[in-house]
């Protein structure tokens, strides 16, 4: 947690004050904090604060704002995951948000297994989402679909997505084109599921205007990948 | 796993034979590996083959070569990480021997819990460095080496590490110079601890020939920054 994220009625007075239970957990056990000390918060969908502490009791935090800070740039980025096994879905999110990805789709594939969409962690993305933008120092949620339907996400959808200034990349281990490095415009990722994409969604993929390119000939996890690929994008 | 690794004596004879119970298990659950199938094949520190199945038995699995395969290139990089806490030193092993680190290094720093270094799992590292082999495709094991004290390594060992032709970059958020990307030279990277390197090791680096380079302006895990940067540096 290197902001705390607030909900903006939390800073509507002159004293702002941190309620959840998690953040004062996490404030009193991890970072000990006292009156006088100084604390980064974020207003959710909003500002980012340096903060000075003014009371600390069992039931609250109360903060003084001392100074706006900048807010993180997001990368240009829609990261589009086949839907992965519930304990890789909460890393993703976590990541992808910390980083700083603009909008996420989760899609269903044919090697998904459906079972994948009935998990409780579905409900409890805002949570995970909280969690990165805290890591990150972030305020703004990125936008979050689900598409448990291939082919009309795949005819449909995403078509009104891409456009020549706005490039869709799909990872597939078997293609020559080697996937971007350091671009300057925004784009859309697809990453497949585990075993990846079948010849036919490639094919589908491909149809519909996304180019299918390489990450070299190391077959890499969906979790690890997304990082990977997004430092490899956006290094300029 | 997208290679079964195996020994150099389980591969003496014309049919090779995989007996390990995890790798058994692992073909028998998730692959359904039947007579004829092929199956692709590393040996330990040599080479890469594709194989026919030739049989099945609840002790073995045997097979036949048929060709040789590519091992994917290493990574020119050595990774110099704090110690991380038990879970993450997991990943960190297993992404970084994915994605082809040719040697890691875990170092003690300030605020690196001491109890980390009683872990059960430094036992277990080669364990999870044939996982992340295996999932790779690679058969060399990145060579591993701990150090538990920051002074003496900084100063003695990092030294005889860098040169004009191979820098050594240290991840800081507070500096200027970027974190290089595309760079088609070998390097060092040294992640710091959760909460960062302290001044003094920020300040002992620098003067043992470290380049201190920032990320931008999120704060990012090291789970997550190790695949991120090793993204952007060998982009190319």
């Amino acid at each position: 947690m290197n902001i705390v994220l607030l909900d903006p009625r939390q800073t509507e007075s002159d004293l702002w004050s941190i309620r959840a239970k998690r953040q004062l957990e996490h404030l009193r056990t991890h970072v000990d904090v006292q009156v006088g000390d100084t604390l980064k918060v974020g207003i959710r969908e909003g500002k980012r604060y340096l903060t000075e502490v003014i009371a600390v009791s069992d039931q609250h935090i109360q903060l003084k704002p001392i100074a706006e800070e900048a807010v993180p740039d997001k990368l240009p980025v829609t990261l589009i995951v086949a839907m992965p096994r519930p304990k890789v879905l909460r890393r993703l999110i976590m990541d992808s948000v910390t980083l700083g990805v603009e909008k996420i789709i989760l899609l269903h594939s044919y090697r998904v297994d459906k079972s994948y969409w009935q998990t409780p962690f579905l409900q409890q993305l805002p949570h995970y989402v909280d969690l990165g933008l805290e890591q990150a120092g972030d305020t703004l949620a990125p936008k979050i679909e689900l598409h448990k339907r291939f082919k009309p996400f795949v005819e449909d959808v995403l078509p009104t997505m891409i456009s020549a200034e706005r490039p869709a990349y799909a990872a597939h281990p078997y293609t020559e084109q080697a996937m971007p490095s350091g671009i300057a415009h925004p784009c859309t990722i697809m990453i497949g599921p585990e075993g990846g994409f079948i010849p036919y969604e490639i094919d589908l993929l491909i149809k519909n205007g996304c180019q299918a390119v390489s990450l070299g000939s190391r077959i890499i996890r969906t979790e690890t990948v997304i990082p990977y690929v997004l430092g490899r994008l956006f290094s300029r």
